[in-house]
């Protein structure tokens, strides 16, 4: 099934299912009022979301809407902890090699991983509101899976199973704030903003064998201002599955209900499939030509982040955002 | 005012107002079932819930119930959002000092804040469960302020008004994690896992001059398996006040309201008032004898974090937890 939720109806927005092709809705509130209330409650709730959704896909409802994307909130308009992985090494390597670093041995077998913002998830077309461009404006295309209630400890190959729903992420990053934050030993904190997320989450299901082995078989395609940016697969060169994030995560906590763990930017040691964002791109041009030609985002500048399946149809639609300038 | 929440009532609690000598409370769910809901609607909640706290303190309630510390969970049993600062400097220069590095400049300008996890916080009665006593665990008594909604990029002059709660937290620190996940360059992850709040969050104006220039100006005090460890005194030394922590944290993004801004470790200059952590008491044993003596906890070992008026009454009410074996 697919889960989106509207703007309507408060912080957490409404819960609702859409149908396969994403042309419809389904309000559910004698189910579960938002997607926070079926999480905290997944194994009554999403029986019962899994019936609608059947008999929406199989011959519609008369009580279904016309879905309108703008109308979307995040499918979790606000949740209780995202941590963000960073699995595809091609990334890492590349912004080690740009500035003449070596890659140490751990990061083979042990997760990068940085606790990040959960407070807020911007709708899939929300603008992404910047005081400066000076920040370094840059998206991140990223997979993100939710999970059910996590016990603290769990193997990777138990954690399999509490991964509940799939989506995709742009894990806005602020690049020039980022040098003297890691600086300061800490992490990010303002150098990573809030994120959007696609219109719907998934469940595994819908994914077919596009989903094995906790990993996503697809190219995560991205275009910046309209023009095709990349469509690296994210099938490939991910060295941790979420399996195994969610259970570096779960390490020494269990993990609330509606806990979403991000795969970091998807990127391949084939360069030719292109980036997932802009940093990566100017690392290419630092190594190639010593120094960056393409800059970080303006404002007006659009993102447009989606995943196709092998008949070419949207799965989990797609992430539009403009950078806007940020008036008080 | 005084607020806390009971464990009954489902994941986020059922919020009551506590009687100034935490002896008796009374349930509000007239006016919001958890505190998350009074937040999200602080205006009109706030003087709903201090109606009621004038009563209850005035003359007492036929619906009151007594107050039984075992029964509350967290007053925020999970939050959207918390951002832990660093801001009482003496602790940060002796952490340097024991591994002989200086102090950067910058972090006399510049908060040291990090993104925590607020998915779950434990109750001040709930025991810490740990996997490994070789984790190095150990407590941290902080200073936390639950904000409003604070709009980004507010100054601190603004941001001291959307201080709207005040609180003891429980940093739960596993030390000898932290080496090898600092290195990686991405923050705490696996070495913070989840804290424990206080009994009751108070209102600024349950603190009088106690709370001035968005500082708490009272002695922290904790004990450790019920032997005195510290009481520093937490208006002195604070480098950056909650409203510049507070602003420091909106830079880049608004806060959602219920968001946890931390303090850091309380610690001052003169030593003599005893450390708010493990560490910080190694630390100085490293400085002095060029190794530590006190090791970290061990299972079975408790930790009391509590702050006193002037008079000698307990203000939040106090954290007590044992350090408990995590099994499965």
């Amino acid at each position: 099934m697919k889960l989106a939720s509207l703007k309507a109806g408060g912080r957490d927005g409404s819960l609702v299912v859409v149908d396969r092709s994403l042309q419809s809705y389904v309000a559910v509130p004698e189910i579960a009022q938002t997607l926070q209330q079926a999480l905290d409650d997944w194994s009554r709730a999403a029986p019962l979301l899994n019936a609608v959704s059947e008999t929406l896909n199989a011959a519609g409802r008369d009580d279904a809407s016309r879905l309108d994307y703008t109308a979307l909130a995040a499918p979790l308009p606000r949740a209780f902890e995202f941590v963000d992985g960073s699995a595809y090494l091609p990334h890492v390597e590349r912004v080690r090699r740009a500035r003449g670093a070596e890659v140490p041995e751990s990061f083979y077998s042990d997760p990068l991983m940085y606790q990040a913002t959960s407070a807020g998830f911007l709708g899939p077309r929300d603008p992404v509101h910047v005081v400066s461009e000076d920040y370094g404006i840059d998206f991140e295309a990223e997979v993100v899976v939710v999970t059910d209630d996590v016990p603290m400890a769990i193997t990777a190959g138990e954690a399999a199973a509490h991964v509940q729903l799939i989506g995709l992420i742009n894990d806005v990053s602020l690049r020039n704030l980022i040098p003297a934050e890691l600086a300061k030993g800490f992490g990010f904190l303002q150098s990573k903003p809030r994120s959007a997320l696609s219109p719907v989450l998934v469940t595994p299901d819908e994914l077919g064998p596009a989903w094995r082995d906790s990993v996503l078989h697809l190219p995560l395609r991205s275009w910046l201002n309209g023009r095709r940016f990349g469509e690296p697969e994210a099938g490939l060169d991910m060295q941790f599955n979420f399996a195994e994030l969610v259970a570096h995560a779960a390490k020494t906590r269990p993990l609330t209900a509606g806990t979403l763990v991000g795969s970091g930017t998807v990127a391949n040691q084939d360069e030719s499939l292109g980036a997932s964002c802009l940093a990566e791109l100017r690392m290419l041009e630092i190594i190639e030509h010593g120094k960056p030609s393409t800059p970080f985002m303006s404002f007006g500048d659009t993102i447009r982040i989606e995943m196709l399946d092998h008949e070419g149809a949207t799965i989990f639609g797609a992430i539009e955002q403009e950078i806007r300038p940020y008036v008080r």
